[in-house]
């Protein structure tokens, strides 16, 4: 007797992959839930049974990606600046790569145009990325800073130069975006 | 004898301003060049002859409003805090407000769209505006401080927290942001 769990199981990894393979391809303007369909060898019913559009199918996919545990901690050897170096280099890396960062756009871009999509991206996968951040930083910035507001400090303005491509994404870039932030936020010498 | 130039220049008004108000009546995932082809009294291929779609209507009618010599210099009452905080205040409190944000929202869902309207929207809208804060900050900031740094320092965080709705955009956070961008931009004492 066939599964039927099982074969619903198979079908949303199949669709998640061909997700994923499509926006690599093509982009996020070429993908629709027909062309998902047709690589995933599923009806669009299906798809639509699960997810909303194109955009929640992408958020699953990432979610999937990072797993049940959430992501990584950041990296802690004791020295902040050397840590947020590797992190912010690694964002601004990803950001320069337009295969890599196509994910982001496509979610960005879901995130403006619906609320609803909004939140659940916010609260399902970018928190949860913003939070490793925030923990790293916790106790070693000055007391009056609203951690929240440290973090959006070093992750704000890489993503608008990204977004409005305002200037070069590099690896001097990262490091200026890390000595600006932490020349705010780091106690101040009596 | 009817003048062919002066009715473009009205078809062209009119459709500029079908554009502006249609945005803020119902948003931008219900604007379509139909829309406000109906509403400017037009028809659809007027528009597509001079446009290539929604956004780039949207842009010349933002264009347009700032006018040929673009965005008014920052405010300069020798208090660099004092009137940077104006500033930041002001762009917070356009972000909170969905009304006043919705042609944000429009132009940044086609700069992440298409790389060709990205640039456009780079070159005639942003980059002026942003300029005027680059001159506010020239030769206020320490000397080794990129200005286009210093100035995303100011405007990236609050986008982002306003893409992300990750926190409130209240007149506190303005002033907030203000504060840590000057500890790190500031001239450091001796």
């Amino acid at each position: 007797m066939p599964d039927p769990t099982r074969r619903s199981e198979r079908s949303r990894a199949a669709i998640l992959t061909a997700t994923l393979d499509l926006l690599q391809e093509s982009g996020y303007a070429d993908l629709t839930v027909e062309k998902i369909a047709a690589r995933a060898g599923v009806g669009k019913q299906t798809i639509y049974r699960w997810w909303s559009g194109r955009g929640a199918v992408v958020l699953d996919a990432l979610v999937d990606q990072i797993g049940p545990a959430g992501p990584p901690p950041l990296p802690d050897t004791g020295d902040l600046e050397a840590d947020l170096r590797l992190v912010v280099r690694a964002i601004v890396a990803e950001l320069a790569d337009p295969r890599l960062s196509v994910t982001t756009r496509a979610l960005t871009i879901e995130t403006l145009t619906s609320e609803t999509f909004a939140e659940t991206m916010r609260d399902r996968l970018l928190r949860p990325q913003l939070d490793t951040i925030k923990e790293r930083l916790r106790g070693r910035v000055r007391d009056d800073v609203d951690l929240d507001q440290a973090v959006e400090l070093l992750i704000g303005p890489m993503y608008h130069r990204w977004m409005m491509r305002t200037g070069p994404l590099t690896e001097a870039y990262a490091d200026g975006i890390v000595d600006l932030a932490l020349a705010a936020l780091r106690p101040r010498q009596l």
